[in-house]
């Protein structure tokens, strides 16, 4: 089955890494094929503002309006508003650009009219020609919280305030326990035509964690008979993106792609290793996992278009072992 | 006396004409002599954001960051934000620039977390290196009422989406009853070095009304021994700023000086008409007001302290002959 024959797909993502290869599937894939579901377990109010980290990098990157030298934001930002905060005494750790202070503004005003999350993504998204559809993984309020040996932190406050530096022992998400899945997740999961399930490059403790710990969300997936593929956010021992590998150590967990697929354990069908990682197929292999190795780091457009292929190819491979196995 | 020894000095101003005068009072007098209070009538919520348009007016304008093109907001502002919310469906009607946005995201930060207006505006006076104290009339929500033969408006939607366009036929200040004075601006009034309280040349019927028309204002202002003095908005049947003339002529008053003299009535001492209304200064005072005729006009920096100067003079003048007619 070529790209175009594909089934519907569902992608996991957090914010960079994983924006990066949704942006590649919707290179490959047509609106009715791709859901892109977003962690939202990063979102904070700040300024009076409710902010969503995860679902703006995801539809900044789709709109082709990243900041790709920031690696957040919006390209072209200015930071007036910033600058004279600065000047009022008002807290400005968490850089606010312009541009993107009316995404806050405009999501903040919504939400208050009483619209969900999930209707004024699909909102902002079309304003600004999105048109695969962005989810988020949840309408209810769900905040990690990171415990360090300084206590415990806000997400952000540890990412950003903080800059990751405070040690890790752990996490918990504030919420997630109540929080009901997005009624579009639960349907993107049990519909018959959905062909593969992947969980992007995305830090797996606090991006990818919070969508799959979802009430009956492992569940769903592993009802699904859709392949679930990962793809490793960990390439030669490195996270390419922000603080993984750092908080694997912290975790007294080897920071290797092996280690990733651990954590995702039974509910992988297949795992995506970039080709420096190559010597650790067959233990991969070996633990029953389907692997494809293949070149994972994200430079250009090109580059998720051709690993979204790659990925894309893989769970249709997977699904026609998986028939033939059953047949 | 000269304005140098000058007594205490409480100034009445709403947004751009009494901002004028308000910044000639600061350069004549010294911040424990000069209070200025200003309207919070026309404050509103608007995107989530407190906004205080004559207050901020009044600030930027001694902090000498005013935009003196527009009349409103800061001078080099950009507007990004604006731009931003317009293409994602916001509301843009009210025009925030990118820099303005800071005071008004910092002020709502600082009223939800418990700080009064007051408190509020002292802070952001402080930041932005404005010495003279600039208060509100009140702590408390008041929100102009705007009748028209449209039906009724909130005073921004009135004044900037509307452009003053519909016709009017009164006003009324929502919470004004239920509203506590500024307690600083009781403390001015009641002290007894004030010399002069001056109504500066702002809108009488919506930013100096509100202010007068607070419970016992009208007879603590009566019950001060400082003269009080009124300078015309209206020069020569035109208002130099806003929409008075046309309120006026909508509200079957004559739009000259005469009309604001009787309208602030019995609660006047003295009233400077423009030197082309020199023709109605013995009609004034055959009504028993001293009048002083002078240059009112305000195109530059010049101007403001020629008038704030003049003004103190009359002042001064109408306390010695108070003394001399009691004496």
């Amino acid at each position: 089955m070529s790209a175009k024959g594909q089934g519907k797909v569902l992608a996991l993502s957090g914010g960079v890494g994983g924006a990066k290869l949704a942006l590649g599937l919707s290179k490959c894939l047509s609106p009715k094929q791709l859901t892109i579901v977003a962690n939202t377990a990063d979102d904070f109010e700040h300024l009076g503002l409710s902010i969503s980290p995860d679902l703006d990098t995801v539809m900044y990157t789709l709109a082709d309006l990243s900041n790709k030298e920031l690696g957040w934001g919006l390209a072209g930002e200015s930071w007036n508003t910033m600058s004279a905060l600065e000047k009022l005494g008002g807290e400005t750790w968490f850089r606010l650009g312009d541009r993107d202070l009316a995404t806050h503004l405009e999501r903040t005003q919504r939400l208050k009219s009483g619209q969900s999350l999930t209707e004024v993504t699909s909102c902002l998204c079309d304003k600004l020609g999105v048109e695969h559809p962005v989810i988020p993984m949840t309408n209810d309020p769900v905040r990690t919280r990171v415990k360090t040996h300084q206590g415990e932190l806000a997400f952000q406050e540890y990412f950003v305030r903080e800059q990751c530096q405070p040690e890790v022992t752990g996490f918990y998400f504030d919420g997630l326990k109540q929080a009901k899945a997005n009624p579009l997740l639960e349907q993107a999961l049990s519909d018959t035509e959905l062909g593969a399930i992947i969980i992007c490059p995305s830090n797996p403790f606090v991006s990818v964690a919070p969508i799959i710990d979802l009430p009956g969300m492992r569940e769903a997936i592993k009802a699904s008979s859709a392949p679930v593929i990962a793809i490793s956010p960990i390439v030669a021992g490195i996270a390419i993106k922000g603080p993984t590998a750092k908080m694997m150590k912290e975790l007294d967990m080897p920071s290797t792609a092996l280690s990733v697929a651990e954590y995702y354990g039974d509910l992988l069908d297949g795992f995506v290793l970039d080709n420096s990682d190559q010597e650790l197929q067959s233990e991969l292999q070996d633990q029953g996992l389907s692997v494809l190795t293949t070149a994972t780091i994200m430079k250009g457009l090109q580059d998720r278009i051709n690993l979204a292929e790659d990925v894309l190819a893989f769970a249709t491979d997977l699904t026609r072992h998986q028939l033939e196995g059953s047949a």
